[in-house]
């Protein structure tokens, strides 16, 4: 009988010992992806693509067992050959060919020189050669930064007692309301794609206090612009016994803190490779929402046009005070209109025509949308009849209320906005691997 | 200007602190639920639940600032008191009330007794009853069990290299092909929601060289049986330079011997709550398919009808072979027949009648499907030719392999059915928060 034990198989050289002291003046055997070729006469210079990172090995055609002729960008080859110091080399070492396999060969040349530090082409070639153009080295790093902001989302919450769930995408109806949700037939009966798992996750909260989910939501929004897409991934908590929404938003700076330092610790490659900014996470103003649309107005010399609402050149300007006077990166922008919450927010007992709520904005641009729900079974019953809505294909979320749920609120963060904010990007496609929008559904 | 500067308002007892030494005799506060009220005459014990578990609190009714008839279950409470020492309580100690204050009252009794050890009512009952139901110790457990695994997963697989992905659930085609597809309208144009990550993972195992996606899938399978989801969750992985689907087996125990520590050693309570009978995973046998229905034909004298494929009937038997004669929980079958594997999958080039693929069965169940792919354009092309497949509309798929593709190959592992598994558990709804079958779309 044959088994497998989880040991793998480990014939080739690890990048660690790629880049260590041990392996100086030795034979290694290494895999990559021929990311470019130099020739120089007899020579050639071949930069191999790994995932760590590129390396750089050198081939002499009178050596070899193959013809230079052969190599092509984007075949992978296992290379078997000495490491020498070579401080011109990137990591100041380069490996000396030997012997190639090739292990498979592109059928044609790339589309796309993606050896080059920028890509030189449109948004609209990258995303429709999206697994040439990611090849990019600059291309790859705007998602392992991606990477680290999910990553530090989640291993922060899991140190504070929160619990990952799982809530379905395909339900009887959006949590949102409003005409944005993709409709679809569910074995003959009419079902929605979820615009957000926020009746999910209050509902988890009665169970597990604290929970959260990173996952797809669709919003089928007729926008397009650069910072919509109909189909992204949003981090969602919702925490119980909250003395108040304040304690989101301190949930939250503690969240951005500890994704900045593990970006700094972890992902230190990728923030050089992009030059990125580190923003001021340590302390966060907030401002009241028509506090905020007063000083921009103010500032700015902008009428205010709708004091229910922000539009996005608001936005942008609330931000940009906020830099200009605080020198703040981000804003929690507090009390937002009732009227323009839905219907599940906490009013503001002291005016009922503000809610405990708040956005976050990033660089003008709003990353978060947050707050205290309301708990009490009768004043949720209440706040529904004020806005006419029916009570029938509510009984599962409202029953969860009537036996017992304790103060809570929450937040959802768009991950690709946050992501877009920290690159100083200006197209939110920029940083989703295979956007979703009004004219595209491929790749 | 006020400022997040993220510290969490802390003036309620940590969970540590509340079974800490330094506790005892001393005035704490301390919230919860109100699990379970037993009275005792003037002295009632008020069970109170929190996401650590439950503790004691005594409350004697000449005492308190409220009368003992205002509790209910279901009630969330804030008490202050002296925490004392008390061999008969759970935990050795007891909260003694002092004050109590309600952060919320339920509307209604409960209508499932959710303090029972097990919920004595049937599954469509749980399942109705959703967000009351988990909140039972037991229900709740299962769901930190599957924390655990998915946990593991992307700790085991970060830790190796591996970049998360996120890729859209909702597309212009599948990657499994088949009738079972959701189907929807994306602003006019026709759309299927994802069967798989299957095309994204392999196209960024291109760019990333190793990729996994914790995430929802989507199947519109007419089966309603004890093992199918409509929507699942998938723990899916890629990766690139592979030596044989061999490595991918060996990643996938690796992950599962990964899992089963991280469960010792940080969900002990709820495999002790849930009495787990840890599996086997120090070695997983591996058999070829052929081989395993033999075997398993002769041993239990059952003829082989199909033998083309597995039925779930031959894959119990197979599990219960391996048990039997190796006392195996896990069992990888190789070798699968082509015609029943999807066109992507690579040919065993010693008989194209076989694939370079695996499924894996815990005790007789499949719970993953995985191997090796094809990463040559021209082969890909052959086989999706005579399998009589169109290439309209999988250019962008099948550009990724025009350019170059390394060797590669990958898995899906369906989380509600290991976790199933591993708990023993007849229905895998009892595993899904919420789940989506045939006749269930809410809650």
């Amino acid at each position: 009988m044959e088994y497998l034990d989880g040991t793998w198989k480990k014939e080739i050289c690890d990048w660690d010992v790629l880049m260590g002291e041990s392996v100086l003046d030795q034979t290694v055997t290494a895999e990559g992806t021929i990311h470019s070729i130099r020739h120089m006469g007899d020579v050639a210079f071949i930069i191999l693509r790994r995932r760590e990172g590129l390396f750089q090995a050198v081939f002499e055609n009178t050596k070899g067992n193959v013809s230079i002729h052969v190599f092509k960008e984007g075949m992978a080859v296992r290379i078997y050959g000495l490491i020498r110091k070579e401080p011109r080399a990137p990591h100041g070492r380069e490996l000396c060919i030997d012997r190639i396999k090739i292990l498979s060969a592109p059928a044609e040349p790339l589309p796309i020189a993606v050896d080059k530090w920028k890509i030189n082409t449109s948004l609209e070639a990258k995303l429709n050669f999206r697994s040439i153009a990611l090849r990019n080295i600059r291309e790859q790093a705007k998602f392992k930064i991606q990477e680290a902001l999910v990553k530090a989302f989640r291993d922060y919450l899991y140190g504070r007692g929160f619990t990952e769930i799982h809530t379905p995408k395909i339900g009887a109806r959006g949590a949102e309301g409003g005409a944005n949700m993709f409709r679809l037939s569910y074995f003959h009966k009419p079902a929605v794609l979820a615009q957000s798992p926020q009746f999910y996750k209050q509902m988890m909260v009665g169970v597990f206090d604290r929970v959260f989910e990173t996952g797809p939501v669709f919003r089928a929004e007729k926008h397009n612009t650069k910072r919509h897409l109909n189909e992204y991934t949003s981090l969602d908590l919702e925490m119980g016994y909250i003395n108040g929404f304040e304690d989101l938003m301190a949930v939250e700076t503690g969240y951005l803190q500890y994704a900045i330092e593990l970006l700094k610790k972890e992902y230190g490659k990728e923030l050089s490779i992009l030059d990125v900014r580190i923003p001021q996470v340590s302390k966060i103003p907030t401002v009241r929402f028509d506090d905020a649309k007063r000083l921009a107005a103010k500032k700015y010399e902008r009428r205010i046009r709708n004091p229910y609402d922000l539009d996005p050149e608001e936005e942008a300007l609330i931000g940009k005070y906020f830099k200009e006077e605080y020198q703040a990166d981000f804003v929690f922008v507090t009390h937002y209109p009732s009227k323009k919450r839905p219907f599940y927010a906490m009013d503001d007992p002291a005016d009922k025509k503000f809610t405990l709520s708040f956005d976050l904005l990033f660089h003008g641009l709003e990353v978060t949308t947050g707050g205290q729900r309301i708990h009490d079974y009768y004043t949720l019953k209440e706040k529904m009849a004020a806005r006419g809505m029916e009570e029938e294909g509510m009984e599962k979320y409202l029953d969860t209320f009537k036996y017992g749920m304790p103060p809570h609120g929450g937040l959802g963060i768009g991950l690709e906005r946050l992501t877009m904010q920290l690159l100083g990007e200006e197209n939110i496609r920029e940083v989703c691997l295979f956007p979703r929008d009004l004219s595209r559904l491929e790749p």
